[in-house]
């Protein structure tokens, strides 16, 4: 077994020396901020988030820092920055070590930054938390949705939880599984709600709870329309059809989508309409003509446990 | 059992809203930062790094956010803010809950700074990961030391190796026990440092084993005057004694010191003299007129477990 200041020096040849001079071995990363930034921090955990049976490591690495990052899309920040904080079991090999350094690389690469400092510790399960910061200027917050605005999201609502349910059932060949397997934070996305969204928010715990929390920080209601929702959802129809789930539950109460979802007065570029803000509270659906609010029955990690 | 959702409310009221307006409960937490800023993370895990017969819920979320924040003040920076990453037991009552979150907001006013954000979630064991930056234009790092500078420490080095050795063997009533209980960063020595200090790190897995790392980051050897080392450290021998423990290997290989270790050319302010920086690798100890290499034994993660 590699000692940790063996298994830091992998690292260090993994991520690279930061741009700075000061990467990872400093006792901090250094960087660089024009202004301000945005800092987000999100775990994944074996056993809660993930199961090792479902995912390659290089698959865990790079989904940790994808969830961390999408957080920063939501805010319409491009990435600057990422320090990964790895629970390691002792059990694990040096090329499943590096397979998970590797992933959490592959992350970086496509998201234009780079892995620059981190932790590391000895333990049971493992765990990643995943650190990000993001220059932006004018970030877009949860808090700015306003009655007469309209709803948008970007993303295939409801594909991922469709492919972990197929996975839960071991039928690992539906298309759905790599939309959960590799998700992909949709930076480019947020940068088109700049100036444009009045709010957003990363679907992660499910549409309609995370609109429920978009629709509390702004004090309004939000009217999701069902049929706009699932409408020209192909691969999601296709997807749920053949691992026999609910298309429209999926779209609705799914996790893990990583998809945006915003508030505007005017279309945002790339995003497509799924309803609009009206006065009031909570979160109402429209479907087949009728309108009326929706339990939230997303996941929750303490009930669900 | 309260939901992901109530708790995360519950921290709203604990640590409060960010200046910014956006914190605790947006997709990220927004920061102004005026150029260079240096950045750290580290994790708590129950059962690796403490047990929880050794401390209350509030010295653990004290200890995690103190650790993490050791890590600035070796780089000569004053933190600015901090996210929280806890993984929670959903056994953990609501007062045990709270008690955490009051430890680290403890912690964060200590150090001049809020906890502006982070991420929740339910899991096996306990573990906090905390993640803070701030501002420094001209970080300290590892790397600078030359032959012909100075060491230099401040804090009580073994101190806390003594508290941690006490309670493992239920001598709870030791007054090394509150060193390692609650550690402080040493943010205002970190600051003194600046424009002095060649070279920096902090004391977290004992002396010997981190001026290896600063030695080899520079490229230089450094030679440890172990007679000054010892010398007026008597809250070390005296609580040393009482456990029946030697001071000079809990000074020598003892971890989670926080306290700071540097290089200079000249004196630090509230600094000691502990050595001297010669031409050459690795660590040697100077004792009793005697000069020779010293074997790193300090903790590791990996080789320990």
């Amino acid at each position: 077994m590699a000692s940790e200041f063996e298994r830091i020096a992998r690292l260090k040849n993994i991520f690279g020396e930061g741009e700075s001079g000061s990467g990872v071995g400093d006792d901090a990363a250094v960087v660089n901020a024009n202004g301000r930034f945005v800092w987000t921090i999100d775990a994944q955990v074996e056993n809660v988030h993930f199961k090792r049976e479902w995912l390659s490591m290089r698959d865990i690495g790079y989904r940790a820092v994808m969830a961390a990052a999408s957080d920063l899309a939501a805010m319409g920040a491009k990435p600057t920055g990422v320090l990964v904080a790895l629970i390691a079991p002792t059990s694990l090999s040096e090329s499943e070590f590096d397979e998970l350094a590797l992933g959490e690389r592959d992350a970086a690469d496509e998201l234009g930054t780079s892995v620059i400092g981190g932790n590391l510790a000895g333990g049971e399960p493992l765990s990643l938390t995943t650190t990000c910061v993001g220059h932006c200027a004018a970030p877009v917050l949860r808090s700015g949705a306003r009655a007469g605005d309209t709803i948008w999201c970007a993303g295939d609502l409801g594909v991922a939880a469709v492919g972990l349910k197929a996975l839960m059932e071991g039928q690992s060949s539906n298309e759905a599984v790599s939309a959960w397997r590799r998700p992909r934070a949709r930076i480019a996305d947020g940068l088109a709600m700049r100036g444009v969204a009045s709010a957003a928010i990363d679907v992660s715990d499910g549409l309609v709870q995370d609109a429920g929390h978009l629709a509390e920080s702004s004090g309004v209601r939000l009217v999701i329309d069902v049929d706009a929702l699932m409408r020209g959802a192909d691969l999601l129809h296709e997807s749920a059809k053949k691992a026999g789930f609910s298309a429209r539950s999926a779209a609705l109460f799914g996790g893990e989508d990583y998809a945006l979802l915003a508030t505007s007065p005017t279309p945002i570029k790339g995003f497509r309409q799924i309803g609009k803000v009206i006065e009031g509270a909570g979160v109402w659906l429209r479907e087949g003509g009728e309108e009326g609010p929706v339990d939230i029955t997303g996941f929750d990690h303490f009930r669900a446990s």
